[in-house]
């Protein structure tokens, strides 16, 4: 398993640009890029998600980890409808592993990462930033297509012929630290780097107050997760108790 | 000069998705692509430019031309400022071609093509389309790093691989029928497709009720493009009639 201690060290106060949806992915890449030295500014987005407690957990784990500027932006991806997470499809509960990973799954939401990589890119433009990051895993999320690496690849191409820092001779850089990381590895690195998971939030369904639902993909795959690594979700114990779940 | 009748002829009734911004060029595409068969769905934004008369033109130029939907979407560029077209930055006024085209522009708004073909990507996603329009034109805006044609391929691999029809093996294009015309060829088939330019916004800094300055790179590109195809721009005409600009 890759460390953090084995990536390239940034310049110390370079700034960038952090997509922050309060999950326990991006909570992780929050906590790498202070821990590489960025001087972090957090973007997250309000795109009428069923799952709407991500905001408030995406601005607790910002006060938690600490960043330099936190940008929200209002996003209507439910006009434009197609996706489990944004309309009144349902969101599939007690999967196995399996099941998640085959084919593109109705929570996918239409080109939604590239939508939130443009506004990314648009951000390090104006704060003079070519240091992108986002926490896109292939292996949980091998049926969504925007989070494999060659895409990420071929956004950060177009990236640098988008931008006036590509053509004036500096490179963007699309940093995906998860990409190739089981969840059991991510929930390694954000522990030593001090994420309190019981802040993030990432279930699909959650119940009236934020309470994750504890059944649909999101839920199950980092509680399997966290058993893999000898602990209970600290998500689930703040919102379940020892209650079984 | 290309002419329409020399392009590929879609599909009668294939679906696609253009970007109208009410000004000359997008008013041409459309032009471009109802005549070669495709079912338009038009996708403009309100994204705080100071140009809002723009958005009372797209409306009239769908009405005009005809689309089979016409979504708006609200974006805020604005707050991520960086561009003298949405932040309080002055317009620079009757400059000569030449300077217009050398350099990148303060008009230019960070990343802005990227984040309108990524919504263009959703919705195409949605409607079950594979082809995007853009009135990009590399000739008179070579100072925009995201109006070349390298830029637009680069988005269009980028695209065939965030989508769910790129990984299941249909091709998504990104059609740039103005890429290299200049001016007047644009206006010139636009034109012979019966586009009413005078329903067309271009200015980037209109006085109060939407009137163009006449004095923008926008304005005098096109007053200029107009006077060499032998008229008057028939905006112009529109708001000033007879009287000098």
């Amino acid at each position: 398993m890759p460390d953090v201690s084995d990536q390239s060290i940034a310049t110390p106060g370079k700034p960038a640009v952090v997509l922050l949806s309060g999950g326990l992915d991006s909570a992780t890449i929050l906590a790498i890029a202070n821990a590489q030295g960025y001087v972090c500014h957090a973007l997250s987005f309000d795109y009428g998600q069923r799952h709407r407690a991500e905001i408030a957990a995406a601005a607790k784990v910002a006060e938690q980890l600490g960043v330099a500027s936190h940008r929200w932006i209002n996003i209507d991806l439910r006009s434009l409808g197609g996706s489990a997470l944004t309309d009144a499809i349902d969101v599939p509960k007690d999967r196995h592993e399996e099941a998640m990973t085959h084919g593109i799954p109705v929570t996918y939401v239409p080109a939604r990462n590239t939508i939130f990589l443009s506004y990314a890119l648009a951000v390090a433009e104006v704060i003079h930033s070519t240091d992108l990051f986002i926490g896109v895993n292939a292996v949980d999320y091998s049926g969504y297509p925007d989070c494999r690496g060659e895409y990420i690849r071929a956004f950060e191409t177009m990236s640098n012929l988008a931008t006036k820092a590509g053509v004036e001779g500096q490179h963007l850089n699309v940093h995906t630290p998860l990409i190739d990381l089981p969840k059991t590895g991510i929930i390694e690195q954000g522990l030593k780097l001090g994420v309190d998971y019981s802040l993030t939030h990432s279930c699909y369904d959650p119940i009236d107050d934020g309470k994750p639902c504890a059944h649909c993909d999101a839920c199950l795959l980092r509680i399997r997760a966290f058993e893999k690594v000898g602990q209970r979700d600290p998500a689930m114990v703040r919102w379940y108790g020892d209650k079984p779940l």
